[in-house]
């Protein structure tokens, strides 16, 4: 059971950010909660990019009684002003006496001048409570501020002999229902979703967010180097939500044009013959997409390996074996000579999801 | 923590059974617990086919004290006369008061023959507790004594995407040390290893068990259709440990003679251009080999699979990608049409081994 000290209220701000996660765009995911002579007396969570954060609508609920209070807080309250005022200013005028803060801010025009700063008020301020989790709630959010680049999440579903479809190209259904609920959980959290355009071609998907309660659906990519998506498709017919097409710089202009005037966005990612992943992930960044969840054939998949592009990996397995030498698998590419230069995963999780295995990593690229 | 009831003494009583896995033969592994007015007066174990059942080294433990006792043995006490005298005759002439029984003996000279002799005494007989664990413990016996055809486990260790190689056929190492040891374990535990001559052909292995200490080593089983086996392979000069060879009836008569006279068995499985695995496992199991660790490569796996001829399968995976569509996978063979067609495990467990994941599960064959 929870043991009641600096934690336990740390875990209620991280478990209030966390469900928020998906809603704050390129901002990243924050809870707060004020407490004061042994009981909560305010709770808030950043809910939507240009709106208060969660250190505002804590203090907001705790009102006068928030003088002598502590502040827990899952990362650095800012002390720039954004879209919003600084944070640290609302809690030194509120006078709370302490500060909780579980991991500091990466943002470059943060990154400790929010600490300072109510440190200079003679405000106790400690740092580090549940620090890990705190970093990789907002996992997606530290990569994109340090960068500009999107995170990129891939998720696939394959056999356990590691094939996403029969020889014959049936892939109805690799997985269960509860592995297909959580994916549609991943759509909504993040900003976009990006497959191939062979996989366009195969299923003519809809690519939007199905789940039981309204949901959010991320921005539509689709790589298609020379523009064969077709007009008919449903990615460019349903126009409730925003596609983007990546293309060669050498794809046909017509095509491009008629594309633009269904409204659809084409992109152009290079002048070779294929999209150059890196430029369509620099551009994609400074379209403010800050995660993409890549659902990937294998082709795609292994491009985006192999470019070093991928941030995280999630396998769902289902404990089953189709075999087919010709029947494909998860990661299509030339591959590594030897066992040894293999990418590796590191902080590997295995969870059951369902009746399914989910296999989560991050790849190590070696330079 | 542990409860003190039955399952108490029970769960003792499969432990010290579980460990002497390996060293029974086609025998089963039993426990036995001796229990007299809250203390415990004997513990035995079977050790080795042909010698004592756990019962009886139990009561020689208890001595005279076993009158009035509770008797905990994992498996049904036998009531035929096999290679010892029945363990009923001596639970009934120690004067047990209570016998305490996992499973039922699947033996048909046994299954239930043994409850009811003890009954017949006035012996007070509970059956079925822990007994889930008792059956699974003795898998690869009730496969064997029901079937007289040897349990197989498959084994194999591959990258998340299903690679036991690279393209080059590099596959030093797949998994870490951890995953190895395990192996040598499962190699201690079957009565034989089986590989394709692919793998002989390839990495020259040795086939034996290398622990920390001292271990069983399992006959050798080589599949080799056509006898390409070298007399200069390991597997031949090494004669410490037996080795079957498994070949059509079209195999050279010459290259038979040959091996045979260098120590080796070469056993005629049909007369098809390549080895009838079903008949292969009906003659290992008229020779007495009740379980066999299948360590195949892709195509001794995806035969071994298509034949519905492996029991239980236990995949490990280096949480690694090495990509390579022309890199070996774990099964090779035709595959299914419809995803809905693969074979499914059942009773799938997913655990850690070091960095590795293993997968268990036990394959269901649709007819």
């Amino acid at each position: 059971m929870d043991i009641l000290n600096d934690e336990y209220y740390m875990r209620l701000a991280l478990e209030i950010a966390a469900k928020a996660a998906g809603q704050t765009g390129i901002n990243p995911v924050v809870g707060c909660v004020v407490v004061k002579e042994g009981r909560i007396i305010g709770i808030g969570t950043h809910l939507k990019r240009g709106t208060g954060h969660a250190e505002v609508h804590a203090l907001q609920m705790a009102g006068d009684e928030a003088e002598g209070a502590t502040v827990y807080v899952t990362l650095e309250p800012c002390s720039h002003y954004g879209k919003t005022p600084p944070c640290c200013e609302r809690i030194i005028a509120a006078k709370a006496a302490r500060v909780v803060v579980a991991a500091g801010d990466p943002n470059p025009q943060v990154s400790g001048k929010g600490i300072s700063r109510l440190r200079e008020e003679g405000i106790d301020v400690a740092v580090g409570v549940l620090e890990q989790d705190s970093q990789q709630m907002n996992e997606k959010f530290n990569k994109y501020i340090t960068t500009k680049m999107p995170f990129v999440t891939l998720k696939t579903a394959s056999t356990l002999d590691g094939k996403i479809a029969s020889h014959t190209g049936d892939s109805r259904w690799v997985t269960g229902a509860v592995a297909r609920e959580q994916v549609h959980t991943l759509r909504h959290q993040h900003e976009a979703i990006m497959v191939g355009i062979g996989t366009v071609l195969a299923d003519d998907p809809l690519l939007n967010t199905r789940a039981s309660v309204p949901a959010i659906n991320p921005v539509r990519i689709i790589v298609d180097s020379t523009l064969r998506l077709p007009l008919s498709a449903r990615v460019v017919t349903d126009r409730s939500i925003r596609t983007i097409v990546l293309a060669s710089g050498h794809a046909a202009v017509d095509k491009r044009k008629s594309l633009e005037a269904a409204g659809v966005e084409v992109m152009e990612c290079g002048n070779e013959a294929k999209v150059d992943l890196e430029i369509a992930m620099q551009k994609l960044g400074e379209l403010e997409i800050g995660s993409i969840l890549l659902e990937g054939g294998g082709l795609l998949n292994g491009a985006m390996l192999e470019a070093g592009l991928i941030d995280k990996i999630m396998l769902y397995f289902a404990a089953k074996i189709i075999g087919g030498e010709q029947a494909p698998g998860t990661f299509s590419f030339n591959g590594f000579e030897k066992m040894a230069d293999a990418i590796e995963l590191e902080q590997v999780k295995v969870e059951m999801a369902g009746e399914d295995i989910c296999v989560t990593g991050y790849p190590v690229y070696k330079k």
